[in-house]
């Protein structure tokens, strides 16, 4: 650890990993958190519990803003655990001379939001701080899900699994970038941020077996793929040309040296199944609006384990790491 | 509501509850929700779930810091519904540039109180931001609590009842005043920061039947007074002389000011419990160092429905209302 906290240490990669390692968890150390992913499981297994603290800049950009965000993160986490998002409590801090209708406007999509959830706040509380002590506002949201499907879990993918993600990568990550620079693009790019609950509990419905499963927040997919290809001992190797990514995140990726893979996805995961599987489970993410681009970017071998290995369309090959430093702080 | 927040929407008075009913509790109503004290009670009655963001400046002063404050402040809210804590998710957001020296300090703080009430982080989030965009540390702790006595409740006192305070109050709100403001008294004054798990167990084990419990924290013992009044549609006459205050808080107020009634706890609670249940509630009270001040402050009247009632110790009378304003803003 270096003697001071630096912006690299939030960024979902491998600081991150760090910071929590070697302060957090050391000190909190206990059976539940270490097997704890997205959210933990308590209760005998049949409840997950997931917390989240949202601190985006700025509160409001094309498709969500801070509000919207705050239900969508911890209620997507409860989902990647297979839990029905129950129960939330919401703690906002404001800055001192925060507008009141801007408030509401963020109170109104959180209300929206739970509503998609079927979820509801039954706990909350409010902090203002004087003007410069926060800028404008920060929301944590902790929720409380019912667990629909056990054993989702980064341990358990085997070798020949498949890897799906849900929808064309990266847009909340651009979309931030965007707006926080004042680039106009005159498009309809806008941030993936979407609750994933429904589409989820499709899947369960339709007697998917789910490996593995996790939104692709800070670190992308790449920080995803990384701690699967760890934590279950394995090689992912993905197809360059497979993955979905809308023209406007391409722009921007290339226009200012972003990996796509590690642009941060509010409303977009990455889902290990068996092959026997894929089949069902494309049709059922396609039929909804929030995984229509839904697509098989790769599989598990036994190649390089510990691995990501990206397979080029020119027919090379390189390692994804995990992502390190920080580009974009306040993602989400 | 005014067009801005102010300092007074976060006093824990009148204000604050303006902006939780007029925003929050209006767009989020639900009956859960509508029926929160310090707690949210859910899955039938069987657990606690409550959520506190802390943003206290200065971060260290004596008697706690706020690591400890953060587990402290959330255990307390679910003791406060006679719930053991059991499961707590701790996020925290830091300032780029923070030191983690300090930071390991503040964990280690909260790895010793939640070990004072059995509890275990489960589940965390950790958010670097830029320089500014924060003033050092916020912390958010939320937990679940397994109820151990079922119908404590703000709306179920009844006339006659008996209302104590567990310890000498105002301590909190008197040291980070003097820490922020540099007063030195060179006394032993210090933050009554506790965890009250230990006593509420005690109580409970010893057979007292509590009909309402809180912490006096935002707002002091007059907020909770003030609430209880309204909410079981009760008058609540305290003697001046009976409250226990220390000198230095004593000493604090008059030259401030300041209302010791009105200042903050972060270890001291507020009970009210039938006139038979007396004598064992305090023997239990003062055998516990937490609230070994422990002392019967006044009783449960019809005399003014909804109103809080000071006899002075010269024999005059007058109300004491619902704090408004906002004299110490970011003290928890």
């Amino acid at each position: 650890m270096t003697k001071t906290i630096t912006l690299a240490h939030g960024n979902g990669g491998q600081e991150n990993n760090e910071l929590i390692t070697e302060v957090f968890y050391k000190a909190f150390k206990n059976d539940i958190l270490s097997k704890s992913e997205d959210a933990a499981v308590i209760q005998d297994g049949t409840l997950a519990f997931s917390t989240d603290s949202f601190t985006v800049s700025p509160i409001e950009f094309p498709g969500a803003n801070i509000g919207k965000l705050a239900i969508c993160g911890t209620c997507n986490d409860l989902a990647m655990m297979g839990a029905k998002p129950k129960y939330l409590t919401c703690s906002v801090i404001l800055e001192e001379g925060f507008d009141v209708e801007t408030l509401n406007r963020i109170v109104s999509s959180m209300k929206k939001e739970l509503e998609v959830n079927g979820a509801i706040v039954v706990s909350g509380d409010t902090k203002v701080v004087p003007k410069g002590s926060v800028d404008k506002i920060f929301i944590n949201t902790t929720g409380i899900g019912e667990i629909e499907q056990k054993g989702i879990s980064s341990n358990s993918i085997e070798d020949e699994d498949i890897i799906i993600v849900s929808n064309s990568i990266g847009k909340h990550g651009a979309t931030i970038f965007a707006a926080r620079e004042g680039i106009d693009f005159s498009t309809s790019l806008e941030s993936d941020c979407a609750s994933l609950w429904p589409v989820v509990k499709k899947l369960i419905d339709s007697g998917i077996k789910i490996r593995a499963l996790r939104d692709a927040t800070r670190g992308g997919v790449s920080a995803v793929l990384n701690e699967w290809a760890k934590q279950s001992d394995i090689c992912i190797e993905i197809e360059e040309e497979k993955i979905p990514i809308c023209d406007e995140v391409s722009g921007i990726c290339e226009m200012l040296g972003f990996e796509a893979l590690s642009l941060a996805n509010e409303g977009t995961f990455v889902m290990a199944i068996s092959k026997d599987q894929v089949d069902r489970a494309l049709e059922v993410l396609k039929s909804c609006e929030t995984s229509k681009e839904a697509a098989v970017i790769g599989k598990v071998t036994s190649r390089h384990k510990h691995k990501v290995v990206l397979n080029t369309a020119w027919g090379t090959q390189r390692f994804i790491d995990l992502p390190t430093g920080e580009l974009l702080p306040r993602i989400c």
